[in-house]
């Protein structure tokens, strides 16, 4: 990785090169894949979506490109409509399925995270299945990687978090999370780039406070620990070590995210 | 662990009842043992010894323990007077062993952490072998190895730290650390009331300041993620599904601490 290249280069190639790396080194698409991008029109889906388009002459190998995003009842605050417009515009056949998260809830029941995520995932993985996709890409950065391993590590005890790649022992797909490789604010520019900074879709429901705050005292912490970047790659290459598939890997939510909140 | 009682009771009885704890969970003590307690004269390994020889009756096996301090080349501040006397009070029978640490020093090469911690290892296992000890006892606390697994997390990206409890493959002797249950705060008050709080022997080398910052940034981030000691023994809880005896497990001096610098 060139790395003087990139601290000239724009915020898009950026995002392509280090996209592009993590395709390459995890071995996330292989010829022939069929990927659905879970797409929430937040700033980071759009970005993925944006470079995963992008890279397509690059990988040299061909791969299919489909977009999913999930509308529920009690929150329509996202842009479809310039979401639509620029995926139409990079090639990649969009769906907006509707799905009632509060109807479905028990008498009784209150709204939380984990039933949120629960409804969105087994969704977009039936979606996937019944449209013969064989990856589903999330758009999970490098920031939320390392927050939700210090948040696991802190709040439940455990060396666990989202990782880059993750095939189900149940089904036939793959999760996959191109983006793995990039701090949010190269995600952010990116986006910005793309016109696609101002729609960052937040949860109504607000229950992610504890991750908001995580990260506002992890980036003092990776500061202060030599640099904030630097430091992240180093705690993801560490957490390679960790043995994928295990227990404590199983992509539930955690930390309060919902799996599929990208927004 | 009866919590309300440990939050009135003595430095003393916490220390005692935190070490039997870590020493019946983790198997550190069996009947028979010879265990060499390492002491550097400072506040940790003093109450170390304390703990271990107090605990005597109540753990209902016998063991036999043995102090050795390392004097060098370098160092003389620490009280020897005082921890020949104090474990003498406690029973436990004290060899001060001199290791020309800066005299091995080969022309031209200037001191260093892992030189002066390799020197005193080798001494110390070479005297527990030639004396007949199964089990050397280090004074690292639950802050030494919350710190360490931080430090080499971000600066060497790999997750391990020191563990509190390590089988040389090559020789008969394990490590262990039967503090590792104990805030270093807690450890302090138990030094407080034995007297040995005053005997703080800093490295005139200095070279630890690192980890003294990281001791600071890291009280302010488990403050931050939920109180200190709660976030700390859940990190000592993570840490217990490392696999032990892995490379990245291997005894080595991580983060600029001396193995065997208890003071």
């Amino acid at each position: 990785m060139a790395d003087r290249f990139l601290r000239r280069a724009g915020a898009g190639e950026i995002v392509r090169r280090l996209t592009a790396k993590a395709v390459l080194e995890r071995n996330l698409i292989a010829e022939g894949d069929r990927v659905l991008i879970a797409v929430s029109g937040g700033k980071d889906s759009t970005t993925l979506a944006w470079a995963l388009s992008a890279l397509r002459p690059a990988l040299k190998r061909r791969y299919e490109l489909g977009a999913l995003h999930i509308s529920s009842d009690f929150c329509s605050c996202c842009k479809k409509a310039f979401l639509s417009e620029k995926l139409k515009s990079w090639d990649i056949p969009f769906t907006d399925l509707f799905v009632p998260v509060i109807g479905r809830l028990k008498e009784g029941r209150k709204m939380n995270c984990y039933w949120c995520s629960t409804q969105r995932r087994t969704e977009l993985l039936k979606y996937a299945m019944d449209h013969s996709f064989n990856k589903i890409a999330l758009g999970h950065h490098l920031d939320d990687i390392v927050e939700t391993f210090f948040m696991n590590l802190t709040e439940k005890g455990t060396l666990s978090t989202m990782p880059v790649k993750l095939s189900y022992r149940k089904y036939p797909v793959t999760l996959i999370r191109p983006l793995g490789y990039i701090e949010e604010t190269q995600v952010m520019a990116c986006a910005e780039e793309l016109g696609a900074a101002a729609f960052a879709c937040t949860c109504p429901y607000g229950i992610n406070s504890r991750r908001r705050s995580m990260r506002k005292n992890l980036a003092a912490f990776t500061d202060f620990t030599g640099g904030s970047g630097k430091v992240k790659r180093r705690i993801l290459a560490a957490l390679t070590d960790l043995p994928l598939g295990g227990k404590d890997l199983a992509d539930l939510p955690s930390g309060g995210k919902n799996l599929l909140d990208e927004g």
